[in-house]
C-alpha cells in the first residue's frame, strides 16, 4: 500500500473496509412502476460493426428510462402539494424551460453519512411485513432499541420491510404490489423520521411507503411528509437483503445521484461501507 | 451526533469529511461525443398536470443518453482488439442476445480505494497541458516525486491535464478537440499505469488519452493497453479543476456504477473524500 | 377547384374521394408486444416554456419507440430462418454496422395499389373468428366468393378476423391476446396468400398469424412463409372495423413507411381509398 | 388485374400511376435542428441473437427522435403567438396532461388531395434560390403563370427553392445554413398562401420558411401567419428535386401522418401521384 498521507480516512482504508452494494440491477422486464418511462437497454454498436484499421473495436450503448425506475433518488422536486413544492415555491412556477432548477436532482449533494438500517421484521421477530402492513412509529422505536442504533439529525434511515425479496420474483407484478399492497412506513412513520431530522429515508420497496391492497399509488402521504414538508429525500428499490443478513445496522452511506439538470431524481447505487474494528 | 458503534469509518465520519465532486452535470447540449447517442432529458409529467385528489402531485423525467456520455465509466466489454477483449474470449461471441454478460458493467465492483491525483501541468509548472501534448512516463515519474504520492497496485490514477477547464465553453467543439488535438497520455502513459496495477484510471478529457490534432479517435492505443491487455477501467470526462485547486492529491475514491445489466459503460458521479487529521 | 390537368388521377380526385384510415392511434399504455421497445411521448418543451420576443412559442415532441408497435409493416430484415433472410442472404452478416441495408425497411417502396378486404368472419356467418382460431385456406377462398373479389398478383390482402375489437379494450392484454390466443391464418393461410402473389399481407392483429391459446409468438409459421420465403410485407395491428362496417372490401390502398436506413419495420398508417363511381 | 369493380380510382390505377417519393430517408447524423431530440436507431435484437427452436429468429429496432426531424408535418398545436393557438385556445391551458388533444397531430386527416408543386427557380430562370433569399407574392405568381397551375381552396402547395440539393451535403450544418440564410417564402408569401385557402403547405428545408444569414429560428413570421393565424399545416425537409426534374408540377398529394396522440408533429413520407392520361 502506497499511502503516505496521515489523512484518518486513508488510514482506514487501509486496514480494510466491507462495502454492501445497496443497487439492484438494471435490466429490461425489471419490476417498474408503469407511470414512468420503461427501462431499455440497447447497443447500436457491437464489437465487429466497425474494426478500425489497427485492429481496434468499441462497442456502445443506448438508455432509455424515467429516473424513477430502478434503485432510485427523489429529489425534492418530484412531489409538490397544493401547488407548493417544499420551502413554498409555486410548483407550475418552479418547472423553467423544462427542467426544476431550484430542487432538481443535481442540487443533491452526494452523501457520505452516517446510515442506519431499520431491520423492522427482525426486531418484530418475523421474516419479513406483511403485504399492505403500516410500520409504525412505535416499530420504528422498538427496532431502534433492539438494534442499539438511535437515529439522528443528518442521518439516513433505510426502512426493511422484507419485501425486497420479491424483486426478481419471475412474476413481476409482485414486487409492484398492486393487489397485494405493499409494507412501509405511513404518515405517522414519515413524521418519526422527519422528527429525527434525517437527511434522507429509503426502503425496500417500489415507492417507499405503505401501499394499501388495490389503492395503487392514488395517496401517498409519506412522500408529502417528506419531500413536500421536510424537504428530505426518499431512496426507493433500495437491496436490503445482504447487509440485513449480515447483521450490519450502522454504516458509512454513500449515494451519488447523476447530476441531470433540473430533473426529478437519478438512479442511483447506494454503499453501506464498515470499516473492520 | 448519534452514532454508538466503535467503527473506526463511523469515527473518521464524526471528525467531519470533505468530499469533492468529480462529476460534470449532465445537461441537453453539453460537449459529447458523436458516436454516442445524445443525452436528452425531458418531463412527461410536470407538476399541474395530473394533481391527486388530495392536492399531491408528481413530475417525472424521461431520459435518453449513451452511456460514454458525461462522466462515465468504461467497462471492460467496451473495446476490443483484434477480435479479443480482455482475457482472451470472442468479442463478438461475447455479445449474449444484445447484452456482454461477461465484462459488462454490472461486473465492476463499487469502488471505495486509495485515488491519487496526477496534477501534471502542476508539476510541469503550466497552468494547463497543449492541446494534443502527450503526456510522458517521465512527466507522471515527475508529477509523482513532485507530490510525494506514489501510485501503486489497486489504486485509482485520476490524470489532470488541464483540459477540463474547457468543457463549459459555449464553443461545445472545443472540449471535444478534434481539430485541436486533446492532451493526454499515450501508449506509453498507459504501460506506466499498468506496470504500477492501478484498479482504474481517469482523466479530466473526453477519451482520457492523447488525441493529435485532426485525428478524431481513429486509434487509440492507451485504450487497448488499459482495458483489453490490463483489465484496466477507464474513466471520462472528469472535473478535477476544484481538487486539484485544492491541492489534494491523495483521498478515498469512491464510485458506484450504474449496474446496467450487459452494458459497455456507466455515467457516474465520482467522489474524492479526505477525512480531516 | 382549380385543377386544369388531363391527369385521369386528378378528375377522379374532382369527383370525391372516400378515404378510410387503417391505423391505430400511438399512445402510452396502447396494447403492445414486450418484445419490443415500449411507445413512449413526451413534450420536452411546451408552450410558453420559451417565448420569443415577437410573441412567438413552439411546442415540441420526443418518441421512443420500437418499429414494431402500433400498426406497422414488417420489412424482409425483419424475420430469419435457418440463419437466411430473403433470397438466402445469412442474416447475421447481413447486419452492417448496426443496420439491415438490403432487406431494411427503407427498401419498400411507398405503395399506391389494389386492395382487397377479407372479411372473414362475415363470410363465415359470425361477429368475428374465435380466439385461436386458425383461418384455413378454405375460409379464405369462401371469402373472395362471398365478396366477389378476387385477390391476384400484386394486390396487398387484408384479412380482418374481428379481433381489432379488442384494441381499446381496458385490459390492455386481451388485444395481446397471450392466454387466450388470437385468431388468424396458419402456415396454410399464409401460402394461400403467397400462391396468389399478394405484395403485402395485413390483419387485424398484433401478429397477423394464428396464435394458439398460451403458445406466445414461440413459432411463427405464416410470417417464415411471407417475409422469408415468399418476399411478402406484413403489415399488423391494422384497424380493419371502419372500413369492414361499410361494406367496402375492394380500394386503393396507400402505405408510405418512414424511410429508416437500415430498419426491420416502420410504423404506418395506411389508408383504403375509394373513389365516386 | 383481378378488381371486378366500377371505382373510378380503381380503373386509374389498372391504368398505371407514377409515384414520387418526397420523404428523405432517416438516418444517424443526417441534418437536423438541435431544438429537436436528435433522430436515433439501434437494433435491441438483430438476427442469431435469439433463434427459437424451428430455426426461426426476430431482429428488431428501436427509435428515439423528435417529431419535427427529416420530413415531418407541423401540427396546429406545435406554434402559439402571444399566448394563443390557432381558434383562440390558451396555448399553455391547451396542453392536458403532457399533451395537446385539441391540435395535436392526431387531429390531422390523412390527406388524399391536389398537390401543386411551385417551382420557383425553375420559373425565375434559376438552378435554385440563393441563400436566405426571401420568395416573394410575385416570385409565386410568376410560378404559377409560367407553370399554368393555379393554386386553390383545399389544395397543397409545395414550393421548391431548390434548397434541397444540400440535404446531403457532406457538411452537416449546409442544410441547416444558420450563417448562410436559407431561402422561403416570408410573411407575404405566407399570406399569399393563406389567402388562397390552401389546406397545407410545403417546403424543401427544414424550417419552411425564409432564414435571413445568421438568425437562426429567432422569428418565424410564416409559421404564425399559416399554423396560428390560418390553421395551415407546413410540412418540412420536403425531397422535392425528383418530381420537379420530371416536370410534373400538379398530382395527387397523399400525406398520411400517424396518429401521435396529443403530438405537435409527425415524421411523414408523402407521395406526389400522378395517373397516366
Amino acid at each position: 500500500m502506497t499511502s503516505t498521507g496521515t489523512d484518518p480516512l486513508l488510514e482506514v482504508l487501509r486496514g480494510g473496509l466491507t462495502v454492501y452494494d445497496l443497487g439492484r440491477p438494471l435490466y429490461i422486464g425489471m419490476p417498474q412502476s408503469p407511470n414512468h418511462p420503461a427501462f431499455w437497454h440497447t447497443l447500436p454498436r457491437r464489437h465487429g460493426d466497425r474494426v478500425r484499421p489497427d485492429g481496434g473495436s468499441a462497442a456502445n450503448d443506448m438508455l432509455v428510462m424515467g429516473t424513477h425506475v430502478g434503485t432510485h433518488i427523489d429529489a425534492l422536486a418530484h412531489v409538490s402539494h397544493d401547488g407548493r413544492l417544499f420551502g413554498g415555491a409555486d410548483a407550475e412556477q418552479a418547472c423553467q424551460d423544462g427542467r426544476y432548477p431550484e430542487h432538481g436532482v443535481h442540487t443533491i449533494e452526494p452523501m457520505v453519512r452516517r446510515g442506519v438500517l431499520l431491520d423492522v421484521p427482525r426486531a418484530l421477530g418475523e421474516e419479513h411485513c406483511a403485504a399492505g402492513y403500516e410500520i409504525t412509529p412505535a416499530d420504528l422505536d422498538r427496532t431502534v432499541r433492539a438494534q442499539g442504533t438511535p437515529v439522528g439529525a443528518g442521518d439516513v434511515a433505510l426502512i426493511r420491510s422484507g419485501w425486497g425479496r420479491l424483486f426478481d420474483d419471475p412474476d413481476r407484478t409482485r414486487y409492484i404490489g398492486h393487489d397485494s399492497g405493499v409494507p412501509g412506513v405511513g404518515e405517522a412513520g414519515a413524521r418519526w423520521l422527519a422528527d429525527r431530522g434525517v437527511h434522507a429515508a429509503g426502503a425496500d420497496t417500489i415507492a417507499f411507503e405503505c401501499l394499501p391492497a388495490g389503492q395503487g399509488h392514488g395517496v401517498l402521504p409519506a412522500h408529502r411528509v417528506l419531500l413536500v414538508e421536510s424537504g428530505i429525500y426518499i431512496i426507493e428499490t433500495l437491496a436490503l437483503e445482504e447487509v440485513a443478513a449480515a447483521g450490519v445496522h450502522e454504516f458509512a452511506f454513500v449515494l451519488s445521484p447523476l447530476p441531470l439538470l433540473g430533473a426529478t431524481g437519478s438512479p442511483v447505487r447506494p454503499l453501506a461501507v464498515v470499516g473492520r474494528a
